[in-house]
Formats: C-alpha cells, sequence, structure tokens
C-alpha cells in the first residue's frame, strides 16, 4: 500500500529513508551474516551502534560532559516511579506540577513512593487547557526536586517558551513528546527523561540525560537495577540492553544530523504548527482548539468538531483517504494531530486541504 | 555475507524465516502503509498480533486458564527485584537455590527488598558445575516462595530431569535461557520468567507466566508499574509495549507451530545436546566439559581446551570459518556453544566437525 500520513501519539512515524535502510540490512546487519536482532549486546558490532546512538545524541543536543545519557526500559511509566525511588530520601518531600493527564500519573504514581507535594495545577474543571503562570508555581525550597511534563501528550499543552524557576531545587523533566524537536539548554535541567517512541525511535527504549552528580546522589537502600548509578556505570550494558531500538535510535539521530540538525528539524516543526493552528484559528467555529495560545502544543495539536458525529465521521474518512491517528486519547475524545519530527510538512498541508474539504462537505 | 553459525548466548540466533519475512514486510506492515514500529499499540493491527502471541504461546505450553502470560520490560535482571517486591511480605522471608551466576545475581537483588534465605546453594569452590540434590534443598515451609534458575546460561548447569519440591511454598523459576526448548508442566510452578533474547526473540521483552491467584495475592503498597496485577489487569498494556518484539516473539511462536510444535523443537535439542557432549566425552582429554553429567544443560554447552591460548586460537578460527559466539562469558572463561532452539543439528554437525579438525591440528 502508498504510505500513509502518520499522524499516531506514539509510537509513531519514522522517518521512511531510516526505515529502508534498517530493512535492507535486517537479516544480515553490515555483512556480518546475522540479524542486528541476533548480535550479542556485548559485541563489537553492536556496541559501535551504541556508543553511536549516545555520541549522535550528545552532538545534536550539545549535551555537557557533566551529564550522562542513558538508554533504559520501561517507559516514562516506569520513571514516574524510579525517580523519587532515586531522588527523594525519606526525610523531604517532591514537589509537581500537574498540566495533564501525564504529569498527574507521574505525581500519582511518587505518592506510591514518598512524600510529594503539588507546586501548581491547571486542572481547571478537569480541563487542562493552559499552562500554570510563572506566580503559580509555589515551589518548596527544600524540596528534593521539582517534576514538571514540558509536553502533554493527550491535552496538547506544552511548555516551550519558558520553564519553571526553581532555584537551587533540582528540576525534572518529562520530556517523552517532545523530546529532540528542537535544541534545548540541557544545563536548565538536572533531569530529562523520554519514551523514544514518539520524536526518535520505536517503543521499549526510554531515554534519561541526567547531571553526574545528581546520579552519583541516589540513593542505594533500592534494587540495584533501578539505580541510575548502575546504568550509569556500566553505560547503560548493566543487564542486556534493548539493542534493536538503540540501533533505530541511532539511525533517527543520523538522520536528524543529516538533515541539517536540529534547527532545521526546529523549523519544519514550527512551520507544521503554524500552519495547522492558522488554519484553525480561520476556521474557528467549526474546528474548536480548547488550548490557550501560549501553552499549545507543537507536537500534539488537539481540538473538536461541531459534534462527537462530526469527529467520528472525520476520523473514518480521513483514514479512508490515508491519514490515519487522528483520533483524540480516549480519555478526551475529539481530533489529535501528532506531528513528530518524521511527520513532514507535506503531509500537514494535505490534511489541511482535507480537513478544509470535510468542512464544506459536513456543516 | 553468506549466513553465519550462530552460537550466542542472547542475544542470540533467530529462524532465518521469521527474519525475512519481517524483513518483507518492515516498512509496510500488512499492508497498512505503515511499519509496525509506527503502529499505536492501542491499534487494531497491532492488537492482532499482540493476541495472537499470547495465544500461540498459550497454545504451544499448554498454558492453563488460571495462569496469565505477561509481557514486560527490564530483562530477567528486572524481575529479580520485582518478584521480592510483590511476593515477599515484610513479615515473611524467601528461599533462593544458588546453582550459578544467574541465581546468584537474583538472590543479590532481592536481599535489596527484603528478608532472604539460602535454601541451597553449589558453589563449591566457586565452581557451580553441579546441581544440589533433592535432599540439600532445605525448604523454608513458611517461605514467601522459592527460587530458581532452572538453566544457568554462563555455567551450563540444568535442572533438566526434576524440579525442586517445595509443598505448598510457591515455586518461582526464571526460565530465560532455557524456556520453551521444550513442553513443561506449567502448573508445577506458581511465577516463570524469561528474558525472550535466548530462544523465542528480541532482547527488550521479559515473559512471565504467573498463577493469576499469586499475580492477585500481590503486594500494593509498592509502585503501581511494578505490580504484577497492573500488567494483567492490562493485558500487558498499562503503559506502551514493545511492540516490535512482542511481533517477532509472535512469528517465532509461529514458526515453532509450524515446525511441528515443541515436540519437534524438543526432538532438535536433544539431539544437538547428545551429538556435542558425546563429542567431549569421546575427546575428553582435548576437550573438558566440567559439568557433572546429570546436570549438563542442553542449551549452553560449557567446555575448556588445554590452554587459554588454544581456547583463544579456537574462537578466533571458528570465527572465521563462520562459528560466532563461543566465546564462554567473560566472568569464566573457556568455550561455550549456545544451541538454542533455531541453531540447527546442521551447524552444531559442523561445528564438531571444525572441532574435530581443530583438535587434530592443535595438539
Amino acid at each position: 500500500m502508498a504510505r500513509v500520513h502518520n499522524f499516531n501519539a506514539g509510537p509513531a512515524a519514522l522517518p521512511l529513508s531510516v526505515l529502508e535502510a534498517a530493512q535492507k540490512e535486517f537479516v544480515d546487519f553490515q555483512g556480518t551474516g546475522m540479524s542486528l536482532l541476533e548480535h550479542s549486546h556485548r559485541g563489537k558490532d553492536y556496541d559501535a551502534v551504541h556508543q553511536q546512538a549516545i555520541a549522535l545524541m550528545r552532538e545534536l543536543l550539545a549535551v555537557p560532559d557533566d551529564y550522562q545519557i542513558l538508554f533504559l526500559q520501561g517507559g516514562a511509566s516506569q520513571q514516574f516511579a524510579v525517580i523519587p525511588m532515586n531522588l527523594l530520601p525519606a526525610d523531604k518531600s517532591a514537589d509537581y506540577v500537574v498540566t495533564g493527564a501525564w504529569s498527574q500519573k507521574a505525581f500519582g504514581e511518587a505518592k506510591n513512593v514518598g512524600k510529594v507535594r503539588l507546586a501548581a495545577s491547571t486542572e481547571d474543571n478537569k480541563a487542562f487547557t493552559r499552562l500554570p503562570t510563572r506566580d503559580e508555581i509555589k515551589v518548596d525550597p527544600s524540596a528534593a526536586y521539582l517534576h514538571f511534563t514540558s509536553n502533554e501528550t493527550i491535552h496538547g499543552v506544552e511548555f516551550k517558551d519558558w520553564y519553571p524557576e526553581t532555584g537551587s531545587v533540582p528540576l525534572v523533566c518529562d520530556m517523552s513528546s517532545d523530546f529532540m524537536w528542537r535544541k534545548f539548554d540541557v544545563k536548565r535541567f538536572d533531569l530529562i527523561y523520554a519514551g523514544a517512541q514518539k520524536n526518535i525511535g520505536p517503543a521499549g527504549v526510554t531515554v534519561v540525560i541526567a547531571r553526574k552528580s545528581l546520579i552519583e546522589k541516589g540513593r542505594t537502600d533500592i534494587p540495584k537495577i533501578f539505580r541510575y548509578s548502575t546504568h550509569a556505570g556500566e553505560n547503560s550494558m548493566y543487564n542486556t540492553c534493548p539493542t534493536f531500538g538503540i540501533y533505530i535510535i541511532r539511525n533517527v539521530m543520523q538522520w536528524i544530523k543529516d538533515s541539517g540538525g536540529l534547527d532545521q528539524i526546529e523549523t519544519w516543526n514550527r512551520e507544521k504548527a503554524k500552519l495547522t493552528y492558522d488554519f484553525l484559528d480561520a476556521h474557528a467555529s467549526y474546528f474548536r482548539a480548547p488550548v490557550a495560545k501560549d501553552a499549545r502544543s507543537v507536537m500534539n495539536i488537539v481540538f473538536r468538531l461541531p459534534s462527537e458525529q462530526h469527529e467520528e465521521k472525520l476520523i473514518k474518512e480521513a483514514k479512508a483517504a490515508g491519514f490515519v491517528g487522528l483520533k483524540g486519547h480516549r480519555s478526551v475524545g475529539g481530533i489529535r494531530i501528532s506531528a513528530y519530527n518524521a511527520v513532514s510538512v507535506d503531509s500537514v498541508k494535505q490534511l489541511l486541504a482535507f480537513l478544509d474539504k470535510f468542512e464544506k462537505a459536513n456543516p
């Protein structure tokens, strides 16, 4: 079948060239007579891939030397527990900023580990359609850390122009759905984590970028497998790592570099978002975008149609026309356009033309 | 390059037909216009794969209805912690049988979670070359569970003719490196776990098969992500599952079925092991197999040569001749032949002919 326009929220679109290259060497990896899937994680062929993935990510994001990049398993949801297990001592409390379903889930899981406190919440009438103001975020100066979610995949709310100011309190960020959509200043954070399956790879790998001094200070009264220090000490090879996922990440990193780096990726992402929001605003009586303008996500663009019947019809007809993944998350309904790095500007243009036609045909 | 004979200990050989089929549909999965990597884990296309993987494993192993099959992340090493987190209450102790490096690691990690006790150890002069006798295993009748490792991948020691008797104490088994090499009676166990990257798939998926009543009794004062009940309640879709790994497992399950089921797989595995051990025994003055005969692993066959120089030369020349993965684990040295399900009888025959020639050429 012709390649579809893939607006899935994650797992999501990957660059076609990355997929084609992986396909080509899928059975015989680089002339070794084995698939990458069959290579030992301790062998030199896989090891080169592993090192390249880390080095390319470090280069693209200009990750400083005093930060370590880890490739872990279990998804961001596992980090919701592992972060407080490592960083929250029994005599301290951790601050959480809740701006949508994912930060709420992180907050809820942290309660199963230790003492937590809400530093801000935008759950106004359960809506989550805005960011907190800077003043609304009340940081406990003795908190073990402050956690926030830079992009809420379900609610389409993103911190893109500023991040919470926490003074000497370590800043921890779930960047799962907006990691590497552009360059950012890694030094603003103490720990960043992201599931790979949005912008950089397939499901099954979680990236953690953390200040080495923070890793070293982590609790040692937890199981060894959950200590960041364990994985840091073994360069993410303490146990068998998810080799194929890391290989795809390596190839996506190379694709970003070959595309002109994160500045070029950011240009495309901003263009896709501007085209889409401009379209929605110009058709605001039909397509209702609920998120406050300064909080609108570049990655996940959510909106409603005049009725749920309209929405169902749109999703169905869009799919038939080759636009997939437009259904909003089951917890909120509506329509969601996830336009991650591998979604082209052209795919978005074609989708907007489709939406325009749909509106005219379905008043 | 021509396909090599792959004796890697894991990640390991996969059936060529499975790899070729995955390659063919790698960019366009079943005519959907997307790679399987790009499909939503909540979509119907992936969901069918997920259900088939579970159903085929259930069918091949005749898993009873009161057991649940889970696909998790983090490897067996994560289960070393997650098992006591779920099953070991503060007022109880857990029993461990230590027969090699992996059960020792499981025992060590469990100490970071709760109270544990050694029920038996075969660490005789650090050698781990035998199984305990039935009488050596001293089960604490009030233990929360007894844990053992059915096959020690590094030391080549396997429980194949009997399992520990624990009465009413739940029996927990790490089957990572001998899972599905044959049929076995699932009801003998309360919880079985296995990293996929030996007999059934790539790295990044861990299978857990557990009695539903045990899952339900699991501790709820641990993070939600680590409760078996969380994953059981969502059929391993609580959070984004490692979709591609599960897809490969589905295909390997289908390959086992198409090959004649686990009885046929067992016949091949026993033939490979018999050929190899018969060869080693017939050349015992040159190839020294240290493991007691009744403990010899069908999957991981370990032996030494007259000197380390001989071993290095063998590994190098074998690789040049197309036999890879023969180096023993760095912690024990020597030679290891891992002959998992996807390693053919013919590959083993060719390797033994090579070993025979090597012996003659290098007295």
